[in-house]
This record gives structure tokens, sequence and C-alpha cells, in this order.
């Protein structure tokens, strides 16, 4: 493995103090960059997932044009139903398709459970190709989806406002929800796995429907997967979980084996700090929307955001992927804003 | 003005001791049950919003049907971007589309502000004759979109994930935003005192879009505007304002002069009372995607939500709309379940 030239990633991860946290954005990797869009007129979303040299070459542009302190692969959630033997299509602009959803015991005992990492080993060629075009610059970001998230779709079938046939599954047949939510998680973990051993520095884990739960349906049918990922990958790399919605589960995240906790923007710093009784470190919060703000706005939000969280156990980030419409130099701004961050001078302080 | 044989909605929101709650849902009057549905199959939803018997027999629907302690008018909350002068349709189904949006100072300057009561006089004559139909059976309750929420459909033009078009208005040109939200709340405050003296006994106040503010946003751009309803109408009728998913706004909200706050089932009712520090009538806050379940669970979940938020100062309610896809005797067994409420004997107690 590659020294990492720049690592403040994994040391805010382990808490180290930083005069600045990293900077790195959801979907950092996608539609608001000119070059992904003329990859996307030639090559449709599966095959640029699927081909390693197209997602590292998606997963560098970020890097290389926006200057984030972190590369994320280029990939999918949906790879593991896809790997489970499910069919995923996706509609450019128009989110995923699974044509043939779970609707009972026989289903779920068709899925595949055997070898994800094989099944997955184009996401493995693209994290060491990645990793080795990176050159150490900086550090490389695995993920998944939550176990929650991944049952939302392989049930509902589509993205959905209230997910409610997935959610009526859990409710009438909580047997069979559970069993497919520990299958999920069971081959989650050997993909996590099989990604840090292919070269990611740390996951993430993206809960991107659990805000749909109740604290105690949260509780029920999301959290105790997510502890066991994270148990079960930290061994290997730091894991950091996002639930996202789910500023309720705080408390009970902040005390898991996670590194770090991601944080929509339905929260202030200071919330989130308190949930977590600062014991943990923190990702995000930046509105996506306020990237479409004017950038001394953006500016001034960014050190308004990084004065609250503190310098330390924080990374920025967004509070959730980037929108397709934010202009390049927009996000670039957002970067630049974290990297010059120099702290408030207290009233109390003397100038030089 | 007939005196009321079922007042509980109204005692429980001057916070009088009751043995239960009151209950009624969201979206009551509306897709789930199959008498709407034949009316939908001859009418349009203009037409049945805009012709008073029609509204009429919708909003008796459910408490001929399903046995609520309220009544809502049947209506929308896009009435007041129409009375303002802005087209609005709606595709059954595909929600609403506003084909001219607000996107500068001359459009916000064309908004009609005079005969808001006399536009809207449809509405007017609905509550009249609905609350001549009720005969006092139950109160009648009138209803309004939150400023923030109305200025997300009036400028965007149509539902939206992000609604990153409304906010990026805001963001950019936030005096016009200002200019505009103080339009929608004067002719706002006209209409809800309006229906106040048409025969509404309270009004609730939608923020169906309030979640995708930041708390320091939502400070910005919508709590003023409520705080300002709340304090004009309630001296009319009581007023409950629904921010839905702006649960960090609760503590200040309860300080406001509304009578009623609506949670959304984010949080547990011990959180939603203690960020109010219990000083308000809360309102909510069952899945509604729970309706979906088994009606013993139903009932039994029903239960638990008043154990825990108690008997006074509460009003049974589901966190959001009902869902088209509920069976009607599952909603019945939701109403039904808070009408039987007894609270659980406690272990000291002494069983007689």
């Amino acid at each position: 493995m590659n020294d990492l030239k720049n690592d403040l990633l994994l040391r805010a991860l382990k808490g180290e103090e930083l005069s600045r946290p990293p900077v790195w954005m959801m979907r950092q990797a996608g539609r608001y960059l000119p070059d992904y869009i003329k990859l996307r007129q030639k090559y449709d979303f599966f095959t640029r997932v699927q081909t390693p040299e197209l997602a590292t070459e998606i997963t560098l542009q970020p890097v290389d044009q926006v200057g984030v302190d972190a590369a994320i692969i280029f990939s999918d959630i949906l790879v593991i139903p896809q790997a489970m033997g499910m069919v995923v299509t996706l509609e450019e602009g128009k989110g995923p398709l699974l044509p043939e959803v779970i609707k009972n015991k026989a289903d779920i005992d068709a899925l595949i459970m055997d070898d994800t990492e094989a099944r997955l080993d184009y996401v493995m060629k693209a994290l060491t190709l990645t990793k080795q075009e990176l050159n150490g610059r900086v550090p490389l970001i695995g993920f998944a989806g939550a176990p929650w998230t991944l049952l939302c779709y392989m049930v509902e079938g589509k993205g959905s406002k209230t997910f409610d046939k997935a959610k009526q599954f859990c409710f009438t047949q909580p047997e069979l929800a559970h069993t497919l939510l520990q299958k999920i998680t069971d081959v989650t973990i050997k993909y996590l796995k099989a990604q840090a051993k292919a070269g990611a520095d740390l996951v993430q884990v993206f809960d991107s429907w659990s805000g749909m739960l109740s604290p105690a349906d949260f509780k029920i049918f999301s959290q105790p997967y997510l502890v066991q990922i994270a148990d079960a990958v930290s061994a290997d790399v730091p894991v950091i979980l996002f639930p996202k919605g789910s500023w309720y589960a705080f408390p009970d995240l902040s005390k898991t084996s996670a590194a770090g906790l991601g944080v929509d923007w339905s929260m202030t710093p200071q919330m989130a700090r308190q949930m977590t009784n600062n014991s943990i470190t923190l990702q995000g919060n930046f509105d996506p929307s306020k990237l479409l703000a004017p950038i001394p706005q953006i500016k001034k939000e960014v050190k308004e955001m990084i004065d609250a969280f503190g310098t330390t156990r924080y990374i920025a980030n967004l509070g959730h992927g980037i929108l397709p419409n934010v202009p390049v130099d927009h996000a670039k701004a957002f970067v630049d804003a974290v990297k010059e961050y120099q702290p408030s001078v207290k009233e109390s302080a003397v100038v030089a």
C-alpha cells in the first residue's frame, strides 16, 4: 500500500487534532462535472460502473478538478442486489428499476449469497486501479448501501416518496424482513471487507432511506444491521455510517464501533455534537442547495459551519449528494473555503 | 353557531384534562375512501374543490364512515396561488403543475392581493354548508399552506425531491423571497380569518416542505411567517402549525401563539414533549405506513402512542397524510383504538 501524502481524512476519523478539517462531497464523482457528462453520453450507467478504467477515470475527476481531500469510488449501492441475483436497470435521470421484486420466502431463498467478491470483481478492479492512479495523493473511500435502504429498493422495486410497499412488507412479515436484512448484511460485510482488501482506505454505509422509519422502527429494521456491519468491517478499515434523516439515532450510533457519523442539514452542528456527546467524528452537513447561492455566501457559511463543528473530529462535506445543477466553480468554492479555513479570532485574543 | 356535541378537539387545544384524546387523520377526506373515488371518477380535482356541495359531501364522508372527532374541509393548499392569479393544474395521481412560475420582481408585483375572500368564496360556501350539515356533531377544521411551502410550489412550479429551484431563488434573491413570503402571509391571514367567519372552528397551517430547510434557514424563510399567521389568526380561532420535518423548530414554535403543533413520525412522543417543555398541545404522529400493518398491531401501537403522549394536551393523528392504499377498516381500527383507549393499569395499582 502507498503511504498517503494527504491523510487528513484518516486522521480526522482517529480524532487527531487538526488545524482544518478534510473535505469531500457526496456524489462528487458525478453529474455536475462536464467531463462526467461527456462519458455519460458515450457509455450507459452500468457500463460506467462495471468498466474499471471508466470508474477510475470518473473517480479521479473531482480529485484533479475540484481538489477534494478524498476520492470515493464511482459505483452504485444497487450492485449488491445485482450480485444477489436481482435485475437492476437504470433509466438516466429517472432512477433505478428492479422489475422482479422480493415478495415472499421463495424470493429470499433464491438470493445468491456466494461469490460476492468474484461477482463484484469489477468494483475490486476499479478500487485497485484507482488506488494505483491516486499514488497516495488522497485516501480512497469504498461504500455500500445500508441493509434497510437496499431492502427498500429490493421490495419496492423503484424509488418512492414513502416506500410504503417496503414498509408494509416489514410490518406484515417481520420475520421475512429480518431474514432478508440479515442476508443483505452478510453479503455487504463480505463486500466491504473485499473493498478494503482491494484498496479502500475507509468505507461509508449509506442509509439513504432510514429517515422513513420512526425511531422505534429504526431500532428494529435498520440499527442492528448497521451495528453488525460497523463491528465486522471496523476490524479492517474505519467505517462511516450515514443514516439520512435519522438524527434521533445519533446517541445510539455514536456508541457503536463506527469511526464516523454522517450528518444531514436538518440539524445544527451543535445539535449533532450534543447528541453524540462529542465522542465521534462527524461528517457533513452543508445544505446541497446552498451551493447554488453566490460564492461569497457559500464561503461565509462554510466558515460558520467549521466554527460550529470545530476542526477536530470533523470532516467537511455536504448533508447529502451534490446536485447536478451546481456550477463547478461553486463546488470548488466549497472545497476551497474548507482548505482556507482560519479560526475566527476571538475577541479576547491578542492581535499580533 | 351550533353548540358542539363533541368538542374534544377544542378542549384538547385548550389543555383541558381528558380521559382520551380526540382523533382525526390528515387527508382523511380522500383517496382511500371508495365513495371519494366514485366522485373522483365523475368530477376533476378542482371541480370537487370548487363546488361547495361536492366539497361538503367529501368532507363529511370520514365523519360518517370512519367516526373521526373532527371534519377537515376538503380543499387544497394551492387555492391561494390561484387566488393570487397563478394558474394551477393538477393531473390526477401526478401532483400539481404551475406552468408560469415566479421568477422576478415583476412576477411578484403582478400577484393579486385583493378580494381574497371573494375569490375563494367557494371555500367559504363549502365551510358554511359543511358546518350546517355537521349540525354540531364534531368541530370543523379549516386550513392553508404555510408561506414557505406555497413559495416552493410558486417558484418551483411542481413537486420536487429537493425544491432546489425554490431554495436557489431564496438564497440568491433573499429580498424578493421575503417580499413574496410576506405577500403570501398577508393573503393567508385574510383567508384563514374568512374561514373562521364562514364556520371553521379551528385552522391548521401545513408547512409540508419546511423540513427541506436547515434550522438556520427555517428561522429566516419559514418561522417568521408562521408566527405572523399564528398571532393574527389566533384572535379568531385556535391555530395548529404542522412544520413537517422541522423537529428542530419545536422549542421555538411551542412559545408562539399557536394552540397546537403537528408532529411527524420521525420523533418519539417523549422527544416531542421534551422539546416543547410539555407546554403545548401536540398532534400526531402515527407512521401513515403503519396503517398497512395487521389491525391488532395497529391497535397495540396506537395504545402505546397515547400512553407516551398522555391523554391531555394531545390530539391523536397520523404523522402525515393517510396513504391511498390503506384499507378503510384499517383506518377505522386506528380511530377505534383511540376511542377505546384505556390507560395501562400500573403495576402498583389495585385491581378491582
